[in-house]
């Protein structure tokens, strides 16, 4: 089902990258929260070349080709959806969602009608059907399952959007969704493709960044463990961690995607996770032992993390994949006791109170990705029945890069 | 065999404030590190009243009347000892110690002849005798077990050490240990008494301040919850809080450590972990949750604190005294992810790495200790036979406060 690996939908990289990155900011409307605009003079976009930031200043007027072509309101009436059906107590898959065909109703005034075009594949969702508060409200049984997406606007009663805008919001595992007076709703700017707007100018990119910066200071020297990664955010995470002059050892599952991050990503080394210990290869690739761990994994693999930290080592906590799907919580690693005799930090964090600060995020990342610095891969499958499925991708750790389900290609 | 609690071996108190305070300082040389002296006047303590400031100023100059009275050492030939016989599996006790009376040589030239008078107790001597590396390395079988203690000396062929000393150091589980070259030795300021020493004035006072106030900021509204409450430490912790304005809510073990928490120390509430459930008290006493988390107890403690979390929490992790005495380590929280949904940090510290900062602790430890906004108590035994039976009271929960056990007074 892998239809494109790091598939460039649109024609000019230069144009996508700066205006990716913006549509992440905006990305937070989605959920309530009030974010400042990006406005990348101001969050130091100075060090980026001319031709870039040229490009970057062009994305603020709308582009006069976004009103093409555009699916009818008037000729869309069933809208496919999956819905939460139960609660799953282990391992989701489609036998916890059901699908559903749904008459549309006509818009009201301010509403905006967006179709679909790509949903966004992250390990959080997970929490997400579990019936507890945590960070954002559960998914309700029979609700539509959340999900981020980029869509196109197919109808609009909103002054802000046209007709063919392409936007970002939580659009949810289905074919159309209504943003009642547009809001959650954000414009990409022209050139960016769905699958970046996802990943790396988006919350992926966003989580790596301020996840191994904020909460460490990785310099020339340190050694950064990373979990998962060659994970969406794992595999940013090393990157960044390179480009700071650290020794940067991954732990992924499978010989070809501890090669990608090895050959291709420029990790010193990797740790296949299926094919060998990883205790001993912690220990071999850490010599001076771990300054700073970024974990999306949880469980022994957090364990052995903390056995190898040197002094004043920094754990960030991003996730803990390994334990989303048990259906008793995992035991925590015993040897938190490390973190005393090793006078080390363990930390989490979630990327929503950092939006705020994409500023800083894009005067970095934007370059960076100009430069060929940083990579991202996606992992794009395809198919309105296979997207439950495809949340099992995560969990099983089928995905390399950025898991995304593509609906359909802008019209 | 309980003979003191808070029991001053001098008659002069204010006195006695200032000056064990600095003796906390030198007591590192002991250890090998390098260690600055404390300068009172430099360390500011000129918010101090005159009166305590100039006492202070005195410490300096050895009182004339220390070699009134000595244990001549040419009476002294056979030295009691305790020596580690093999390492506990489990619960450390007496079995585990050889009771030995050995000759002792003439001192060598610059060596130091000490007399213990009382040895301190320390939950982190279970770790001393694990086979394993930590932050100090772990007692051989057939050594004298490692201690920190007050004594005398008895003999002295180093210029800046006289018979009637009173010295503080790693005296260890014997009536008398010498010190090459007078390595480890610092002396105690005339007044301090040795439970002063080693306790409020010494690493004890030491831990709580710079566990709560380098790695958190209580401030007025916090709640702050203090695990091994009643214990040398956590007892200090939760009155540094209280004056810091938070709201303090202690786990002790025992109606009558719970109402010296709330009676005396002016806990806000105390939570029995022997007759009560744990969860509920801090759901009850926590109504806010927890901002802030001292943890001198680990396992389910820990558990139950990390379920209760506020946003940006603290949890300081200054020990894990449930799993020191097991034979199998012991899970961890099964909750680590609260970390991560309350974006909360947790992170262990060792206090010989605040030693150089000993100042400022003795800048608010001194003034806070003379009015009385800071209580310390002391559970003192005493006989030689007792010694390890006495460490094993820190496991059981037997003690209220710094634990102690007293061999002589001084001559």
């Amino acid at each position: 089902m892998l239809i494109a690996i790091g598939r460039k939908l649109r024609r000019k990289p230069i144009r996508t990258h700066a205006k990716g990155a913006t549509t992440a900011i905006k990305r937070a409307r989605i959920r309530g929260w009030s974010v400042e605009r990006c406005n990348l003079e101001r969050a130091g976009l100075k060090a980026v070349p001319d031709l870039f930031l040229s490009q970057a200043k062009r994305t603020r007027t709308r582009p006069a080709s976004s009103n093409r072509s555009v699916t009818k309101e008037k000729n869309v009436t069933l809208n496919r959806q999956w819905r939460l059906k139960h609660r799953p107590e282990g391992l989701i898959g489609p036998e916890h969602f059901e699908y559903i065909e749904s008459e549309m109703d006509e818009i009201a005034e301010g509403d905006v009608r967006v179709r679909n075009l790509c949903l966004s594949f992250d390990p959080t969702q997970r929490g997400w059907v579990n019936d507890m508060e945590s960070y954002m409200p559960p998914v309700g049984i029979g609700e539509v399952m959340r999900a981020g997406t980029v869509g196109q606007v197919v109808a609009s009663k909103h002054a802000d959007f046209q007709e063919g805008d392409l936007v970002q919001g939580l659009g949810g595992w289905q074919d159309y969704f209504v943003a009642p007076a547009g809001a959650g709703l954000s414009k990409l700017p022209q050139g960016v493709t769905p699958e970046q707007a996802l990943g790396v100018f988006g919350t992926t990119g966003l989580t790596a960044y301020f996840g191994l910066l904020d909460l460490s200071e990785p310099k020339a020297g340190d050694t950064v463990l990373v979990s998962g990664a060659a994970g969406a955010t794992g595999s940013v995470v090393g990157q960044i961690a390179k480009i700071k002059g650290a020794r940067v050892v991954g732990i992924a599952g499978g010989p070809e995607k501890c090669a990608w991050l090895t050959d291709a990503l420029g990790f010193d080394a990797a740790i296949d996770y299926k094919n060998e210990s990883v205790a001993e290869g912690v220990a071999k690739h850490c010599p001076e032992r771990i300054n700073i761990f970024f974990d999306n994994v949880g469980g022994e693999i957090l364990e052995t993390g903390l056995a190898h930290l040197s002094m004043n080592a920094r754990v960030i906590l991003c996730g803990g994949i390994s334990g989303y799907n048990e259906t008793e919580p995992q035991a925590g690693p015993k040897n938190l006791m490390n973190l005393v005799i090793t006078r080390s930090r363990m930390e989490g964090f979630i990327i929503v109170d950092y939006l705020h600060r994409v500023g800083e995020f894009l005067a970095d990342m934007v370059p960076w990705y100009a430069q060929g610095l940083i990579q991202h891969k996606e992992d794009v499958q395809e198919g309105f029945e296979n997207i439950p499925a495809t949340l099992q991708r995560l969990f099983s750790g089928q995905n390399t890069g950025k898991q995304l389900l593509k609906l359909a290609d802008p019209s």
